[in-house]
């Protein structure tokens, strides 16, 4: 069960939190993003009657036992032939049944020459509508196949490809997210360091995170600790962003100039801390124009956990999205008993059996143990891992 | 359990396919790539020690009870500084611990005014290191942190930027996949269409799926089925792809030319039909290179089931994945009892309890279920759907 306190805090967070708007895009440019309109079927699938088989297209009244003859052949993608009396029609998969046919014999029961072909199966085993594929059997004009609020990822964009009347689609704009990595201790990769100083990792790692959603757009920025400079890169990105996280900074210490900067930015704290671990000095808020603010805490697997864990929730909702993203329920089998009185996010792998299996870390910081995992589950407070646990992949 | 003479099937086709080059590039530059060589941390990490909160840095001989001036502050990102005898130095989390520190006492444990602080805690409560994050305790300089042939996804990606010794990172190349859809009944999104016509939802479908993974880059074409431009298509493609990916024309019927054409264009088939439900039809075969060829059964569901069985484990090993992909497994409960002799492949959604439904579909031409779907379950010959089954998410 996830802590319904936590849920609460994140859900009033939500409330808080401005959608965004929505436009008309070219529909097969509209891969991986949010559709902002139903998409309903132009036409029945199949369209017409197709054969499921290669084979005969015939009318029952004429499984005698006759030789028939062949008076056409319908491939995939040609025009539907009529079906004269005592006849049949070569049909392939695909291929259009003619209106008159009862019924498909598949090649291996027939006989075939060039001009005539033989049915050697019994008429009473032949079914009406046998190997037909019934025009609308899937699904009726009109019907609806993608519901508002949806990500059209491979197969609903192959859906849409299928179903759409309109070369033109709604979908939600992108959301336009900002990151500000915080810390004076942070080195851009390629730059000279010092032993006392660390490459920022958490840039790359939300940046990536948020790259290969299409349906996102992100700008980061580094900003030392300092307040005027904060609360500057705050209002910055506020004025041209939906979505702002932060890292690092957040803490209660005499250099965590985060939550008061948000706080002058015109930023209102709906949470400063939760019951979790790592993370817990995690920060909501909302903008003044009902943007959504998380400052999250510096450490590496803090951020990386709770931007997988909340931040992504909090993300698709301002981007439109209808649903939550269902997260598997797996079983965790361990022989570790170590329990938190809070929340706690344990790094797991897949194992190659397809199991879960803890990776040990030695804390937050420790990047490299993040690495290792494939994810995260969820463990309640005071219970051992063991058990049917929600997994957050990467 | 897998079907193993489908995986040796598998298998053997595998080990005729040639593995892409490699190339240096920007490691900055290298996130969704997979990397050509391990990834060893060119420092310790920690790099030095640092403190794990705030707090004040101490000796334990100086554990006496008594007042102790504080000598100056480590914020993280700060050079570290000297801790004279009988002193503390004040400490941020991150920041770096004086050499000379056995111990960091956590801010609420103090007493703290502007030049000195009264420790309140008993010496006997203090432990070495407390607090303290030694260098080297997650990762020592050298250790290989990322092995080669790892995709270079959020986490590893940020773990490159933090661990990698040089600006420059040997991954392999980008595998080029050529995708030809055949068909004469296919007509593309946009331009008019009669009943007995279908919009290509194949193309769309194998596009985006692979469209998200930056270590792949494809070409898309379509055929009508006509065996010289099928043959010459193919040969086209072969001379500038590493993996060909055909859909339709590959049963056994008169319009079927993909498998004679591979041959001609001088492929070895290494099988032809597999005993599963989608997708029976489907092709591997080898090019005269080393080329991966998969001809994949022209129906949507099969289309989709295969590419995301079979296809996907075949493009990784080309691409110079080390490992295969791990397929979790999760719990089934149906009451639905239909079983097939057959390796079934059967659409589920993952519910918004975490837990798998299975999806109803009228065949493998029925797109709207592939929409409803978010992956498929694995169910073995001969066995009802209810089970720990492998879910391959779309």
């Amino acid at each position: 069960m996830n802590n319904p306190l936590i849920s609460t805090k994140i859900d009033q967070l939500k409330s808080g939190l401005r959608v965004v708007g929505t436009e008309s895009i070219a529909a097969i440019e509209s891969f991986g993003r949010v559709t902002a309109q139903n998409i309903n079927a132009f036409r029945d699938s199949p369209s017409t009657d197709v054969s499921a088989m290669d084979g005969y297209a015939v009318r029952l009244s004429d499984m005698d036992g006759n030789v028939l003859p062949v008076t056409g052949t319908a491939t995939a993608g040609s025009a539907p032939l009529q079906l004269p009396p005592k006849s049949a029609i070569r049909v392939f998969t695909g291929g259009p049944v003619p209106p008159q046919a009862e019924a498909v014999i598949q090649r291996e029961d027939c006989q075939e020459s060039t001009f005539q072909v033989k049915i050697l199966v019994p008429k009473e085993s032949i079914a009406l509508g046998q190997n037909i594929r019934r025009q609308g059997e899937n699904v009726r004009a009109g019907a609806t196949v993608t519901q508002t609020g949806s990500l059209l990822s491979a197969c609903p964009f192959a859906g849409a490809m299928t179903f759409l009347s309109t070369t033109a689609i709604e979908v939600f704009k992108k959301v336009r997210i900002g990151i500000i990595n915080t810390g004076d201790e942070l080195i851009e990769f390629g730059q000279p360091i010092e032993s006392w100083q660390i490459r920022d990792s958490n840039g790359p790692f939300l940046e990536s995170s948020l790259a290969i959603h299409p349906w996102v757009h992100t700008e980061r920025s580094t900003v030392s600790d300092n307040r005027d400079r904060t609360e500057h890169a705050i209002r910055n990105n506020l004025s041209q962003c939906d979505v702002l996280l932060l890292t690092g900074g957040v803490s209660m210490g005499d250099t965590d100039y985060v939550p008061d900067s948000i706080r002058s930015a015109g930023g209102k704290v709906v949470f400063h801390r939760i019951a979790i671990r790592p993370g817990r000095p995690i920060l909501g808020a909302t903008g003044p124009e009902g943007q959504l603010i998380l400052g999250l805490p510096g450490n590496p697997l803090s951020v990386a956990v709770t931007f997988r864990r909340y931040a992504m929730e909090l993300i698709r909702h301002v981007a439109g999205f209808a649903r939550f993203e269902p997260v598997p329920l797996m079983q965790l089998d361990t022989s570790d008993t170590k329990i938190s009185d809070l929340t706690w996010f344990r790094l797991v792998s897949l194992r190659d059996d397809g199991r879960l299996s803890l990776v040990s870390s030695q804390g937050s910081g420790d990047i490299a143990s993040l690495i290792q995992s494939d994810g995260f589950v969820e463990i309640p407070p005071n219970s051992q891992a063991t058990g049917t646990r929600s997994f957050y992949a990467w």
